[in-house]
């Protein structure tokens, strides 16, 4: 066993898609001594025997809890506080319990209910996914150059913050701090009312009836197909995300639907200046995005290219 | 000079994304003895030339029509009536007059006028393109296994419409024939509004004063990234594209408003079973596109694995 890792034993609840990555990134890294992987389901902790990505799996929550010094939930944001329920009586002292969830406020007042006094209840999300889920979609690579945010709560413990910022750190993270509920209007306009409108837009598409499906597919190139592949993302996953982040989330959609209007009015009204000026200011942001290398340069993603 | 070239002499009008894309396109292909490019702005015409993609480059659009058999229009669609003038008058009898624009009533509209008898006017509009402009951001595999969609009027000439198809056919591309007003109509779905939505995205994401720019641009892997690459497309295209195709946009977007208005409701109710219920539904037309070679499968568009 080496001195040198940050934390004893690193239990993973949930591997799916951030789960499994987390697993896969954590054995290029000397962060742990010992990697536990727990998930309800049998067939999921089979699998992730036969991928060899954790020291030890099983669908036993709480036996997989009870030695660790770090639990990190990746489960659906709507099964946090059960998932906190189930293992809270098994937590030992002094350990860090964390979750990559893509809402904060809801899983604070999820979690912190369960969590036994001397144990530090610390959310995070690291903001890095694709389209795909389940344990055979992570990789190693996901977190590398993207931003992990974390979301103390009032009273928590410095030193376990940085622990755990330091953990997302070796895995090729930048990290910021942040309070839940401003995390969570950040995120309501750079992925919830983002994944929201794909998700809408390719629902209008399939309900046109002068436009059919055939037709919808075939020219998709126009600019369509990015929006379905936003909307090919888990069900379970986003239903949770916009339930427990119903007030963001509305408070963004209302401010979309009112630009979007007055946009409308632009175009009925042939304004083509306004929207001449619109179009112009919103490439300076994603030069931006290039630059800071949340993105790659390539036109078209690349695709065009052979 | 060889007997098999399907045109003796191709002109390109306007040199941007398109027009050298099908420029370069045309060096792998035996379509045509001799390629002239033609564009109003000297800075193009002697990028063209430095770049070698045409056999001649030229700012004198009349000049360039005179002996061709083609005639390709590749402006902003705002701008084709005005080309459209310039050149009828020098068209000569058997030319096929057609063009890139992403709509394509208004371009019948626009150019039908100027066009002398004896000259075959058959638009045309290659569904493929990516968010860069200018003659250096052409690549000659641009419109392989991408559809293009003719659109004769009625009285096109049939074995024109044939050879222009063969055209497109040649450069990679699957043709189909489509009324011009359907055509506005499904691109309306397919390219516009996405389009337009994605511009309004970004948009109100740099205005909201609770979420500073740094932020957005910090966290858009989360979703929002994929947008501001579309939003980062031509303005002028872009303007062109919503006041010349502005029925058909602003009939789809007052359904995507209104479907968008029942999903705001789904998230104010906590109705969890409909929103599960059109994610579900919107993945099955992702797999469609992808089985139809409209995408790419490789997951975050194959950016996250490196
Ligand atoms: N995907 C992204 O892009 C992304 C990005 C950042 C953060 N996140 C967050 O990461 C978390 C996990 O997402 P993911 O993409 O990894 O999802 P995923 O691939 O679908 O994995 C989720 C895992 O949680 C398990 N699970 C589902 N429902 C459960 C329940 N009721 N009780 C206990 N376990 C349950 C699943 O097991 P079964 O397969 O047996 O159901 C699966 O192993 C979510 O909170 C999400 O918000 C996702
Ligand atoms: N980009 C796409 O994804 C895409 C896809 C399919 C179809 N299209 C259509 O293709 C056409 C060209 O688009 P593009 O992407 O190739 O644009 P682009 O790269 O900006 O090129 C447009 C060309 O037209 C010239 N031009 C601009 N305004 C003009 C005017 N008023 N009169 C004469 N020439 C003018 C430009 O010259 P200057 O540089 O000197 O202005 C430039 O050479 C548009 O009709 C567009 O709707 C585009």
């Amino acid at each position: 066993m080496s001195t040198e890792a940050l934390f004893g034993q690193v239990t993973l609840i949930g591997i799916g898609l951030i789960g499994s990555s987390i697993a896969r990134a954590l054995k290029g890294v000397k962060l742990a001594d010992r990697v536990v992987a727990a998930d309800l389901s049998p067939g999921v902790i089979a699998r992730v025997t036969e991928l060899g990505i954790a020291d030890e799996a099983t669908t036993d929550l709480a036996a997989a809890v009870r030695q660790a010094d770090l639990v990190i939930c990746c489960v659906p944001v709507g099964a946090m506080g059960l998932v906190a329920e189930v293992i809270g009586p098994h937590l030992k002292p002094g350990c860090i319990v964390s979750d990559v969830g893509s809402t904060k406020g809801s899983i604070v007042a999820q979690m912190a209910p369960h969590m036994p006094a001397g144990v530090h209840l610390i959310p995070a999300h690291p903001v890095a996914g694709t389209e795909h889920s389940g344990p055979d979609s992570g990789f190693a690579a996901l977190f590398q150059d993207r931003w992990c945010i974390i979301t103390p709560v009032p009273g928590s413990d410095q030193a376990a913050v940085d622990k755990l910022a330091a953990f997302w750190q070796a895995l090729g993270s930048k990290t910021e701090v942040m309070a839940p509920d401003h995390h969570d209007l950040v995120l309501a306009i750079t992925s919830h009312v983002p994944h929201l409108i794909a998700y809408n837009i390719v629902g209008t598409a399939s309900d046109l009836e002068q436009v059919t499906e055939s037709e919808v597919i075939k020219f998709s190139a126009g600019g369509f197909r990015d929006f379905t592949r936003i909307a090919a993302s888990d069900p379970t996953m986003w239903r949770d995300v916009f339930l427990h982040n119903k007030e963001a989330v509305l408070e963004v959609l209302g401010r979309f639907t009112e630009d979007l209007i007055a946009l409308q009015r632009n175009i009925r009204w042939g304004q083509g200046d306004q929207l001449f000026d619109l179009f112009t200011r919103t490439r300076a942001i994603r030069r931006s995005i290039i630059d800071q290398r949340q993105d790659t340069a390539d036109p078209d993603f690349g695709r065009g290219r052979k």
